[in-house]
């Protein structure tokens, strides 16, 4: 009897086993799938000359790859087929990314160090370690007379764009976030986070009281790129754009019509432009969101070069706020565009991120440098003429 | 009967399981030992003026860091609490290593492409895929009357320093790329590597023959840094220069004593340095092995920027071969120098690694290139004027 219930408990404990490895033989399938990108269709590339009209830039488009390190370009660049716009810069930097109370920062502190020049605690959206509030870039260059803007594919209330326009002590604040952006007088804003300021705990209208100060309201990528001038609000969906597959090129469609409008301005502007989901890629350990959303942020750095090498009178700025994932290339073929990755961590590293200077004052990027210091350069450039 | 068996068998497996169990805890034990780096005394750092006497160097100095991605260089920045040598470089670039046979490079396929411009199969010693030599950067400038040096903490013959001398279809034929050294009149190397030069399947004594041609020989490094002129044979270790506790500041040591060396030579020289370790520690997945040799490499880098500095005729280029092991910084503290990181994978990914320049021509070295890139604009720079 004793023999036959043991001989029962081995049996059901091997079927239980043999699920349990089944389980986990498909999961780590799943997982190989994500992390290699199959490749694709290459794009072309253009080559643009080095030219400028002055030392000193009239305009700033600031390009922020969130999560972007190294290796993430490396897997955009081989998924081009060993071309990216970003080929294009010639001045090149490393930016440390520590905050003040991590080694490992996240995108708040990480945005408010570029937004401001000044470092901060992880959470922290453009206030420093006493919560009090620090004028960003953008403000300042609204306060020269000059146009701003702001596009993102996340949430336009989230950490990087916010830490741009809003002064919040904790980043999670998003109808606080979403409310600080009227205190401004900025030009257009396009991204995702309509919920934030229609659907709200305080019953306030956001959008409403935007247009009552005479600003274009458009949910739909096709009316917002017929916007040339005005002022602009751009909220595509309730939260964030989604994914590459669905939001198709609102990124870089977003970052010409941003551009068009505020090169209306004769004194010049400031447009930050972030790629949000390179780093929801590095989260998920997926290479096939990392590349989707690498190539679509270099196709906005495209847009970027092709209004500055005509204006030669714009910087363009690319960096990232933090690398997120530990991506390690272990594998790829620039013939087919094939990329495959490796993730020892779901998280953000700590490593220096890469600088990417085109334009009037890009020499001033080269080198090891703090975040803080990429915001400051672009500061001492554009706003002490 | 068959029930005690039974037990006693589950008993047996119990302690096994418990065993291994043990064993494992404390192989994980003993590698997170080695994936922190606790932190040290930190090394002064100078910073250096950027005048120049010239356009275009009389001399170059070429740093290579085997195994040195960013995240080498991060770790070092931050275990040396947040300064490096290498800060002092304004012009960054970065550089593809992918080789002919391979996405992921190897260190000969990878120093041939350094060393030539051309690039090979994984395992070529400066021949192409046809395995016919290419003339190097090093025997061009030796035909120009340059003076010439190597210099390298592995032995002298393994693939770094042997692809910019020898000439042989695999990176393991040390006694023939040994051989190779004979056939040129470089000025001066040092490293390990003795026993492929005395303890040869063809009876040779190449230590003897070079003494015939004129070169003094030197096993200790208390002797090599005393000579001053002429021409040097130092190979301290029959194998390897061993880690950083037993060779202590050889490779910086080497490198001084190369240059005051190479410098009599009035028309100029060329020499390479390899912190040939780095690797080794991404290899073994030891943040302290890298963080070693990162930090003895980067006091390389003084050393040149000590005598370019003064000199201001003097390209100095740092860059590595490959990036090893995936390394992903997952934290840190710049004021203890503490550095911890993961490694995915034990061997060398696909990334680009980090160019710096410092000196007449460093501007060339900006922006994304292929390394044999790295190789062209140094001997367009160095060779043609």
């Amino acid at each position: 009897m004793m023999l036959k219930r043991l001989s029962l408990l081995v049996f059901l404990l091997a079927i239980g086993l043999n699920i349990f490895a089944q389980d986990a033989y498909m999961d780590a399938q799943a997982e190989d799938v994500e992390k290699t990108y199959v490749g694709g269709e290459k794009y072309e590339v253009k080559t643009y000359p080095h030219t400028f009209k002055t030392k000193k830039p009239k305009n700033i488009i600031f390009l922020i790859g969130d999560g972007m390190g190294v290796s993430q370009v490396f897997a955009g660049l081989t998924a081009n087929h060993g071309r990216l716009f970003l080929d294009n810069f010639k001045h090149v930097g490393f930016s440390q990314t520590q905050s003040t109370s991590d080694f490992i920062t996240d995108s708040a502190a990480g945005g408010t160090a570029l937004s401001t020049g000044v470092r901060t605690y992880n959470g922290a959206i453009a206030v420093d370690t006493e919560k009090k509030p620090i004028k960003t870039i953008l403000e300042k260059a609204e306060e020269k007379g000059l146009a701003t803007g702001l596009v993102s594919t996340s949430t336009i209330t989230h950490a990087t764009p916010a830490s741009f326009i809003a002064h919040q002590p904790n980043r999670n604040m998003y109808e606080e976030i979403a409310a600080d952006f009227l205190k401004t007088d900025i030009d257009v804003f396009i991204g995702g986070g309509k919920a934030h300021f229609t659907q709200r705990k305080d019953g306030r209208n956001l959008v409403e009281e935007f247009k009552q100060k005479g600003y274009q309201f458009e949910e739909d990528i096709e009316n917002i790129k017929k916007v040339k001038k005005g002022k602009l609000v751009g909220l595509i969906e309730e939260g964030d754009a989604g994914r590459l597959e669905h939001r198709k090129d609102m990124l870089p469609v977003s970052t010409e019509t941003a551009i068009n409008i505020l090169s209306n301005n004769k004194k010049g502007f400031f447009l930050m432009v972030e790629g949000s989901q390179i780093d929801w890629g590095g989260h998920a350990g997926s290479t096939i969101y990392i590349v989707e959303d690498m190539l679509d942020f270099d196709k906005v750095v495209g847009k970027a070069l092709d209004f500055a090498s005509k204006n030669r009178e714009t910087l363009v700025v690319v960096t990232a706020d933090h690398e997120t994932g530990g991506m390690a290339i272990t594998g790829g073929d620039f013939e087919t565009g094939m990329v495959k990755a490796d993730y020892p961590l779901g998280g953000h590293t700590a490593v220096m991120v890469p600088v990417f200077a085109y334009g009037p004052g890009a020499e001033e990027f080269g080198g090891i440098m703090k975040n803080t210091d990429v915001n400051k350069k672009m500061e001492k450039l554009l706003l002490n003429k």
